[in-house]
């Protein structure tokens, strides 16, 4: 018996993906491998993304309140559909419910749903309700379209391509870390109140609720831009640009000094010790967006204050690297969460 | 603050569809409130459904094994599917595993998925991997599509139509109780072998390996015999019975001698001091469908093993009634899982 954690999540996922038959359906154009399956709808492509959150693994409802709960896992299966370059249409959704919730839970975690939906323009059609033995567990599957000749995929990036994000990166991190210190406060005395003083909503907003990037998706069609490849980076930058030059075969060098990190992040990385660098490469769940352009294109994305330009790509998959102002380079590594204090 | 018990599944549901606004993409035809939700897209309709499977609630892994369960959970989104007269094209599987699970049984779960892929003509095109504090946890959408003018919906169906059920009823419910049985023996004695004899195997296939009707979408196509009305009844014959009157406005009798039940599922009643015709009612996990057809149209259905009438509506949606064959009437009602055992 082979335990699950020496192939990790990823390995899980290759080793289900290997096994799975080819698509018998002609509408099928992919299946797993992206951040959502790809469907030939005639002029449009169709797009289906699933997502998972189970309490104590994904959030703790000691401090994440269940409007922005449900609103986060909207975000969570839109940022999939804004990675293809499309735009959301319909999402499910299904719960797990244990005992300990009322009903007026259920109302709460609904209103951010739907408050989501309005953000996003998207319509829930359904869903499952079930008892659950422990705690809440949320399924949210997605479907959206993208004009056939806009879809980006993972593969198709090439070397000189600019590497661009969307936003700020690691403020969801350090919002992180300041909910988790208040939290502890509060169990070593109830009575304490939370001290979150103003100049830390940004990076609690940023863990608690945070948006899809939809609205790039809608700027790039008006740029007339079409990236040459796009991820999701929810999970990590790090992470997501090895899957980026992995799948298409290039290296990628990215300036520290390039990426984009809000001054309250570098503030409260300062505070808890922590690199701002490695927040911005590791932290995750800002649900921004990776993606690149050809150079010739960039031009027309070079003054807008929501992309930054953090590097390009190389012709060698071997090199993949993070470079200092003093031109130093490390190579770039999928850490996850562990290894992340310094 | 309001137990989630005082309002049940169906409350919640239909607490959430009230709240949820009107859709607002012209490709949504239909939310909350069927089998599937429905799509436009242009010559068929689409259709999606989601299902949640939790460790615990919905299945036993001391007697379940996991190839079967990843049958099952296919089977359950597919059901959902062919309830609206559709084939299923696409899906996707997310699970939650605890540490408790090794590779291998990752491995037999999706043997069994990709058994009712192929199976069901599906193409598995994606999911989601995460870890899960307490046990399995398996969610499955399916994409399906219908020819506009072929849909059958819940809410449609008129007095005097034919109501027909597929296949044999209850089986599923007295296999669960066979399995019940053996595991209360082998955790009275873990020596103690398995007993469970050769005509068994009908009803503990049936609760552990069920098809989705797949077949009677084809069947009714090639006859040409559109149903007024259609539901899937995995939730059991009666609740389902109801949702299709009250939805359609229409009554019902329905003939007790009339319902389907396995010759297996008559000896097992009868071992387990269990009335036949309550398990076939209210025992549920057949994954059969329940349709009403236009008395005219029967004719092309009644020499067709897998299909049988059961009774007829009425304009009287306050007379839903089983009817014996002396005559005399009693009110069907969706009795659930408490009150089975007689």
């Amino acid at each position: 018996m082979t335990d699950l954690n020496t192939i990790g999540e990823i390995g899980l996922i290759e080793r289900i993906r290997q096994a799975t038959a080819a698509p018998t359906h002609a509408e099928t154009v992919l299946g797993i491998g992206d951040d959502a399956a790809v469907f030939d709808w005639g002029d449009d492509y169709g797009l289906l993304s699933t997502d998972m959150l189970i309490e104590g693994i994904h959030f703790d409802l000691t401090y994440v309140p269940l409007k922005h709960l449900g609103y986060k896992a909207v975000t969570f299966g839109v940022s999939d559909i804004a990675a293809m370059n499309g735009l959301p249409l319909q999402l499910t959704v299904s719960i797990g419910l244990s005992s300990r919730f009322p009903v007026e839970a259920v109302d709460e975690l609904y209103e951010g749903i739907r408050a989501a939906c309005a953000a996003y323009n998207v319509d829930l059609v359904g869903g499952d309700t079930t008892a659950s033995r422990s705690g809440l567990i949320i399924s949210v599957s997605v479907l959206g379209k993208v004009p056939k000749d806009l879809i980006t995929y993972r593969n198709t990036a090439q070397p000189n391509d600019v590497v661009c994000v969307t936003g700020d990166l690691g403020a969801a991190y350090l919002g992180l870390q300041l909910l988790e210190r208040e939290k502890q406060v509060f169990l070593a005395d109830p009575n304490m109140q939370p001290n979150l003083a103003e100049e830390r909503t940004y990076l609690v907003q940023r863990q608690l609720r945070p948006d899809a990037r939809t609205d790039i998706v809608h700027e790039l069609r008006d740029l007339g831009v079409r990236p040459t490849a796009m991820i999701d980076i929810s999970d990590g930058l790090a992470s997501e640009l090895l899957h980026l030059c992995h799948q298409s075969g290039t290296g990628a060098v990215i300036f520290d000094e390039n990426l984009p990190i809000d001054d309250q992040t570098h503030l409260a990385a300062s505070e808890f010790n922590i690199s701002p660098i490695t927040a911005a490469l590791n932290g995750g769940e800002d649900y921004e967006l990776l993606f690149t352009v050809r150079p010739q294109e960039f031009e027309k994305l070079a003054n807008n204050a929501r992309i930054t330009a953090v590097g390009y790509l190389t012709a060698n998959p071997a090199q993949i690297v993070l470079s200092t102002k003093a031109g130093q380079q490390t190579p770039i590594r999928a850490q996850g969460w562990s290894g992340m204090e310094e």
